[in-house]
């Protein structure tokens, strides 16, 4: 299956399999917010599920779907955001080993929470050639299966399970909005959303600073090797091949914010829904209060909520 | 009954006037914040409650158990914290009046949750005796009643229905904690663990900085007049002769914390959880935080999650 697009049935596979290890995270709703963004929006909160975002879902997906041989040589990826630090959680929940490459300039807060799961990290140069090479190198001498953040059929059908809960939490939306950085969340979302939700419109939404996205879903061709410029740094990487394609077909609309509405509506969202939220995760909502999105009913995917708290004076200050 | 000392059947009674208005809040819980804390910890979510605190509980009660001349005339209070915009709520939802009386000083941030509500805010000198005076000039001019923010039967009982909730959400704990201001929730507390949990320790916390009630509760003797100086702005007030009389009985000790420690609870908090409370809901965690608290389960209740984002710098930067 590697190879080819996941299908829906992949994400109702993935959510039979991960179910034990991750949580069927709420709803939430504000009567004020609504008022604020002027529809009734729905917030599926991905920043209450484990390691503090929607990445603990393709990251189980991937690493319960190996088999005996695979799980004793461990599994290996090379972000340094929060997928490294779900890769490990589950590696340890299936007493794999976990190899995590990082730059060597990665946050001490991000290497803590791998450590923290057990996961072994390798640090390289802080390159994209550097981090391929060097994963590239430990699947050679170990034998570890690769679990790509989001270029991986398993991952992107685990991110779809958080729509797929959806369902039973709250009326279908006029329009359904997850932030795109990769495109696993977006379009493994979109396989639910035209599944279970027909009619309902898959909108995509990526920082002004990082819209590789954007520009490539008008152009019809991928954008590759752009310098993002984002606070959301979660949304920082480019589409591969598949996530492109699956893009083209089940999205409807990518849609790009200025850095200035993600810093407020990430404020909204704490103000008023009580909860932490990381950049990336206000991009949606930054959308809706730059008035973008025309309905009555819309979901939001919530999907981080880990935040470097040095920072906050910088956003709010 | 407003004479005499609420009744754990009053707590029973006000669950059943308040359930159509306020949220059931969900407890949560965090591995590794139990791991930091050194015990396992359940933590009561009421700054997901209506109104960001469980002050929408008490408020409800008493607005509720008005009869329909009452509620014509309206009800008055001298807060200018969250029972304030509580109460304003309160009111709107059974079509009565509210007037609130605020310094002159209250920040515009408060003032526009009262009007938010419908309520109709009085200004007057920021002193007590100013306050006083004008509510009792308010409530013979207009016949409104008083809903004190916690020297008040109705209030106390409503505020010990979020203790009623816990007992079907986790497990019986050794030790419950809250914070301590004028001793509403504690006490409204205590009348719930008592009945439901025997055997519990209940604790209270305050801030060293405003240690009224760890002081009169050592001594036997209430503590008036003293000047409370604290980041925990919703524990500035001190307790009335009911809500210490009720300590005295139900109340296993009172402890007090730093001002630091208060901080670093609230971080831990907002970093492990993902949800944003305010310094006075982050009080009793700092108690557990410096190892005051020996016991293997605790349950804590997060008092609200009203905070002025003006302030992060001051505490994380």
């Amino acid at each position: 299956m590697h190879e080819e697009l996941p299908q829906f049935s992949d994400v109702q596979a993935a959510m039979q399999r991960i179910a034990p290890y991750v949580h069927h995270t709420p709803v939430m709703q504000s009567s004020h917010l609504s008022k604020v963004l002027g529809m009734t929006v729905m917030f599926k909160c991905e920043n209450l599920q484990k390691v503090g975002a929607f990445k603990a879902r393709g990251a189980c997906n991937a690493v319960f779907a190996l088999d005996a041989k695979q799980v004793a040589s461990g599994v290996v990826t090379h972000s340094s955001g929060n997928h490294a630090a779900a890769l490990a959680r589950a590696a340890a929940l299936r007493g794999a080993p976990a190899y995590v490459v990082m730059p060597t300039n990665a946050p001490e807060v991000k290497k803590t929470a791998v450590r923290g799961f057990g996961g072994q990290i390798v640090e390289c140069e802080p390159t994209l050639i550097a981090r391929e090479r060097e994963a590239k190198a430990l699947m050679d001498k170990t034998g570890a299966t690769l679990v790509h953040p989001y270029d991986d059929v398993w991952v992107i059908a685990g991110q779809g399970t958080a729509v797929l809960e959806m369902v039973d939490q709250c009326e279908q939306p006029e329009v359904y909005l997850a932030p795109v950085g990769g495109g696993g969340l977006l379009t493994g979302s979109a396989l639910s959303v035209r599944a279970l939700w027909p009619g309902t419109r898959v909108i995509g939404v990526e920082p002004l600073g990082a819209d590789d996205a954007a520009r490539g879903f008008r152009a019809g061709e991928r954008v590759c090797g752009a310098s993002p410029k984002t606070i959301a740094d979660g949304l920082r990487g480019e589409l591969s091949a598949r996530t492109f394609s699956l893009m083209r077909r089940d999205v409807d609309e990518v849609l790009t914010v200025s850095e200035a509405s993600i810093i407020e509506a990430m404020r909204l969202i704490w103000h008023h829904l009580k909860i932490v939220i990381e950049p990336s995760a206000a991009v949606p909502v930054a959308a809706l209060l730059e008035g973008q999105v025309k309905a009555d009913r819309a979901a939001v995917l919530l999907s981080g909520g880990n935040v470097d708290f040095s920072l906050l004076s910088s956003w709010f200050g």
